[in-house]
């Protein structure tokens, strides 16, 4: 079908374009749906339909599709078949066991923005409710690790922290950042800024120095100096982390899977070889009570020895 | 919060508003968060945010909001707690029991659009994870009758006859519903349009006759000449429905439990008493086999019976 365009100037975070309902049908293709566009090259997007914001022989293309095709003329546009992600997506629904392959695809169109908000509910509800096993996990680790930046050094070992977050409070890194670095030890420590609360450890740190560097340089500065303390936000470090929270968000949920997955994979990405990670348990934090943080370390600390990693856990008191 | 609002001439069939970054930190809501808008009343609305496209110190409203503002000074805007009907999904994916009281309100946030794609996608899961219990399916049923039109017969029994699809073709309801009217009985048969086959039996009853009336006038034309074919598009029968198929789609998932809720809740809308369902199974079908046409033919009688419907099932080779 030939369809001229019609610019919408919304960011929507995705490649998504409205098709006038008759168009849809004639077309075969419903709300949800894909469809390929030819221009230059070919771009996959997602469907949306209206009965009168868009008029027949339209296409309406959101801002992020716009940035990719000519817009002036006509374009040419074909159904487009689902992401073979939406069937891994349902294999874990059914405690089904899925390949290395098949989670790095869906990682890929995770960080892509190729999944509409309804199938990453879908994949966040599956894994909350059917944990992925240890293999998987470890993959799903790799696979976020390996669609973002990440830092290598030359020398060994490199240390990290990390704290599943508890009553707020901002005072541990910047602590112990320096004494790990006095003692002749690398730390490439990201942090991040505030979400609702009144300040991130990298809001703190910013009243000191600069927190927003890339990768090659918070490299450099580390080999350097011995320890930073950054936004982690600045960088393309596991980018499909953000992608998930947002989704995550809305529900309260952190399926244990993820949780674990995306402390991991932050830390593996940095180049890390030795991790403490912090587990305030108790009245107020993430964590109820001693044996779910038990179960908690226990993840942590297989999924460190899989990726290469030695983690230690401490339960602390809020 | 004061805003001034700035309009975005976009259907997103939800009332959403679009917050700049920074307004929305100060606010201490995040993308997916409620707010309340106040002006000569309260309205909930679904919160986007964004870097670029809205300003500091404006809100960009969607067309379903700018229905329900003044839109010409400023607003304000305060933070609003997510749906309950949230915490009842969450319910569901824990296989925790829920209320008659929970099941209601949440299929009305259904209804009234009150619940974002991401929280949709959720409850269509953790419904095909966690299939309802026949008690919570009927409260399910019941609900999505009772928020929508009805129709009551003054007279008794009302036929109708379903079948749950197979193999395309529409040549029962137009060779039964005159069958059973000229047998004396009522019977107020909705049907469907195409979705993307080539027609549906509305579409196939368009050639001969309208097939758009609402509730009002099906029923007094079935009762003054025994039976009719119509569209139930046109109606706002068990509105729910559509809302959820629109969810259920992408993933291609229709959740056994929402499947004979979406069958029974319209027979039961337009006051069925004793209905026939076509289960056409085999390759080809959406039933595989004889064993999973016998589970579904035991769910909707079932159902039916709960629900004070007469239920007879018949399996057909596609």
């Amino acid at each position: 079908m030939e369809l001229s365009v019609q610019s919408i100037d919304i960011n929507v975070g995705k490649h998504k374009v409205v098709l006038n309902n008759q168009d849809a049908r004639e077309l075969g293709v419903m709300a949800g749906d894909r469809v390929r566009l030819k221009d230059h090259g070919y771009l996959t997007a997602i469907v949306d339909t209206t009965d009168d914001m868009i008029s027949r022989g339209t296409m309406g293309a959101y801002h992020e599709v716009m940035e990719h095709i000519d817009g002036t003329g006509t374009i040419e546009i074909t159904p487009a078949t689902k992401p073979a992600s939406i069937g891994t997506i349902k294999k874990i629904m059914n405690a089904q066991k899925i390949s290395r392959e098949e989670i790095y695809e869906m990682v890929g169109d995770i960080v892509k923005e190729n999944l509409s908000d309804i199938e990453m509910a879908a994949f966040i509800t599956a894994t909350h409710m059917n944990c992925l096993p240890a293999q998987e996990t470890e993959w799903l680790t790799r696979a976020m690790i390996d669609t973002g930046e990440k830092i290598e050094f030359d020398t060994h070992p490199i240390m990290d922290k990390h704290s599943i977050g508890g009553v707020p409070g901002n005072k541990i890194s910047l602590l112990i950042v320096p004494i790990i670095a006095a003692a002749g030890l690398l730390i490439p420590k990201t942090s991040s800024r505030a979400i609702t609360g009144a300040g991130g450890t990298a809001d703190l740190m910013e009243i000191l120095a600069p927190v927003e560097f890339p990768a090659d340089e918070i490299k450099s500065m580390t080999e350097k100096v011995g320890g930073v303390i950054v936004w982690g936000g600045a960088t393309n470090i596991a980018p499909a982390d953000d992608k998930l929270i947002r989704v995550e968000y809305p529900l309260s949920l952190a399926p244990s899977c993820q949780l674990l997955a995306s402390i991991m994979a932050k830390k593996g990405a940095v180049g890390a070889d030795c991790v403490v990670i912090d587990i305030p348990t108790g009245a107020g934090t993430k964590i109820l009570n001693v044996e779910e943080g038990r179960a908690m370390a226990r993840g942590l600390i297989d999924l460190g020895a899989r990726l290469g990693m030695q983690v230690e856990c401490a339960m602390t008191y809020g």
